[in-house]
């Protein structure tokens, strides 16, 4: 399933300036609950605007998804999983489920709404300092989404 | 109970400056937890602005309330109200309740806290884009509340 | 254990421009779940910038933490920390624990990861007006942390 990020900067520029910039980053979804870290695509758009201190909204234009900073390490990302599957779990029933959807298939998807909603972070908005993404050591950006 | 929402821009306006600009939207709450559709007002505001491109940023000054995007689907919202019950449900005993409260009657809500500590979405940032919010598809956005 | 905040700032300053700024906030975590009220040291950086309008991003540069906006009521405090233990139990096994790493001794972090992405609030942005942060009546800024 393609979906896409969005990156807004809005920052000093080396003229001195505050200027706005924007551009997208696709995004291919291939399982159930994916967890993409999106790091370096973001990192390259901050890189390529030629920023000298700002800010980066990255924001996903879904209603399933979401986007979170964390650490890059498998075990994490399983914890992480197992955690949203206790809070909304798949199989429940949903609502939302037996709702008409105007043209197209979709699987249901009352699980992913309710955790999106949880997350509750559409959007992410990170400081960029001395032309780059001000993360900690740590720190990547992933998008949370899940294919159709 | 009236309530409020903030609305801040920063954008470059049409003679390619940036600027920032603000205005606010009164709120009625009516039940225990309300989630209303503000996307509409959201929308006027930055039509109003004579913006280009930038972000506007959405925010509850309270601490009890919420602001989320999600579809405007009556089983999503059913579904969510549900699951904010199981994660903080409004019977249990909280601290909260016990606090006392300097000046006017208010009814028990350290459920509303603990929610909204949860969501932990006071505000929202949105991009702006050709003059206008820039939504994915099926994304509104809507305050997340309570009527005291 | 040292950790720390970044502050962000983007606004009109007294000349009319609009300008971005940033400033450091140490923070010294002492117990597992700390929840460390950090609104004046935010509004003495905004209040030293010369701002007229514009936003405070508060961000920490850490994957076990989280920045919320809340109530300073000593019985919230203590029902969202019995909150955060049910959804992620501190007792519990994470895969995280087992991660090997790099170079330090290390605590089985595993819960404060899970309950970081579920707050999913590395970063708030916080409206600033007439020179000061526009919070609500009751709202603080409070820095979520633990000591390794």
């Amino acid at each position: 399933m393609q979906q896409e990020l969005e990156v807004g900067l809005i920052a000093n520029i080396a003229t001195g300036e505050v200027q706005t910039a924007s551009a997208d980053i696709p995004i291919a979804t291939t399982c159930t609950t994916d967890v993409i870290d999106v790091t370096d695509r973001v990192g390259d758009i901050v890189a390529d605007a030629g920023i000298v201190e700002g800010f980066a909204l990255v924001s996903a234009p879904h209603t399933t998804c979401a986007v979170i900073v964390n650490e890059a390490e498998p075990g994490f990302l399983e914890d992480f999983k197992r955690a949203l599957e206790a809070i909304a779990p798949q199989s429940h029933e949903y609502a939302h489920n037996d709702a008409p959807h105007a043209e197209e298939f979709e699987a249901p998807n009352g699980y992913a709404h309710v955790r999106a909603a949880f997350l509750s972070s559409h959007s992410t908005l990170l400081p960029v300092r001395n032309g780059k993404l001000a993360l900690g050591r740590w720190q990547r950006i992933f998008f949370v989404g899940r294919a159709r």
